[in-house]
């Protein structure tokens, strides 16, 4: 198991700490599109995958960030705790595991984020694909998508893990800030910045 | 004046739905850096350029967007509002106003956000370089910097625009999602996509 490392530390305590409040559990997670421009979007946390300090989150196989991944893979997490008004900037690798997945234990950790998921996020996957333009008094106007809650993950579930290689911490309360650079498989550096 | 687009009256009415929670001037910018890797933080919204469609924030001429935008002009916001459920991805064209400006407009601009900043905000810019590493027992320990009110802009404070060509709104309470892109100097094209 991976010992815990001081920035997961701090990011477990403003989890923690800030519990109570729903959006805690949302971040922003930026990447570049194939035109060289940036991309914005909140996402939901889903925990880490199990004995590691990979972020996990799931998306539709559909949406434009799995293109922006091909393109490139690294991301930056961007998780401002507006009570305890600390903000981690967390930069990694972003790694999709989708329905062509072949590795078993791969496809056991996407299929575990599935059935973790609410019924109502499961079915967004199913229903017609994100981001595309309505199509009022279209002929599947009406057709809500139905799931057996029992059944695996549909085709077009994604999950997406981020391997964090760089976090800056800020705490705006106490006006410190720290810097945690991955340096080697299980080893991070950590420097005091000027806030 | 510019009319008010539908995207703009949409944030302006977020804007003062959320008011009460003082994390809801805040937002996510994403910006690409020069080894065309993502970046992503927290920033304050400073409110519009008057008559104009333009977002604007402050920042520290030292700091690491002011490289970024030259990079990459092109940023991309996102806001969310925990209240109401909202999200706006705002793209759109960064342009800094710092101190070698000559444009006497775009100074005034410049200078009236500097005067709209409380004093604890202004004296950042006049504090050691944010992002490097803390010297400890070091020569300038226990400088605190000094400014006087009435004085204008250092060197330092920078004035960033955001000019919007294409935002994307969400509402998750109502499961509402309208994309508008700019077609010209006055005009956007509005359409609702699946959410």
């Amino acid at each position: 198991m991976a010992s815990i490392t001081p920035w997961r530390q701090l990011l477990l305590d403003s989890i923690q700490a800030n519990k109570h409040l729903r959006h805690s559990e949302y971040f922003q997670l930026a990447t570049v599109k194939e035109n060289g421009r940036p991309a914005n979007r909140t996402v939901v946390f889903r925990g880490f995958i199990q004995g590691t300090e990979k972020l996990q989150f799931t998306t539709d196989a559909r949406s434009q960030k799995i293109e922006e991944i091909k393109t490139q893979a690294f991301g930056e997490i961007c998780w401002y705790f507006t009570d305890s008004r600390e903000q981690f900037r967390i930069g990694g690798f972003l790694n999709v595991i989708g329905n062509a997945e072949t590795n078993p234990l791969r496809l056991k950790i996407r299929e575990q984020a599935w059935f973790q998921s609410s019924l109502d996020s499961r079915l967004q996957f199913a229903g017609p694909s994100p981001g595309i333009p309505c199509v009022k008094n279209g002929p599947d106007d009406n057709t809500t998508p139905k799931l057996d809650p029992a059944e695996g993950p549909v085709e077009n579930f994604c999950l997406v893990t981020l391997e964090p290689q760089e976090v800056d911490y800020l705490n705006l309360r106490k006006m410190k800030r720290y810097s945690f650079v991955k340096t080697g498989d299980f080893s991070w550096t950590q420097r005091e910045l000027i806030p």
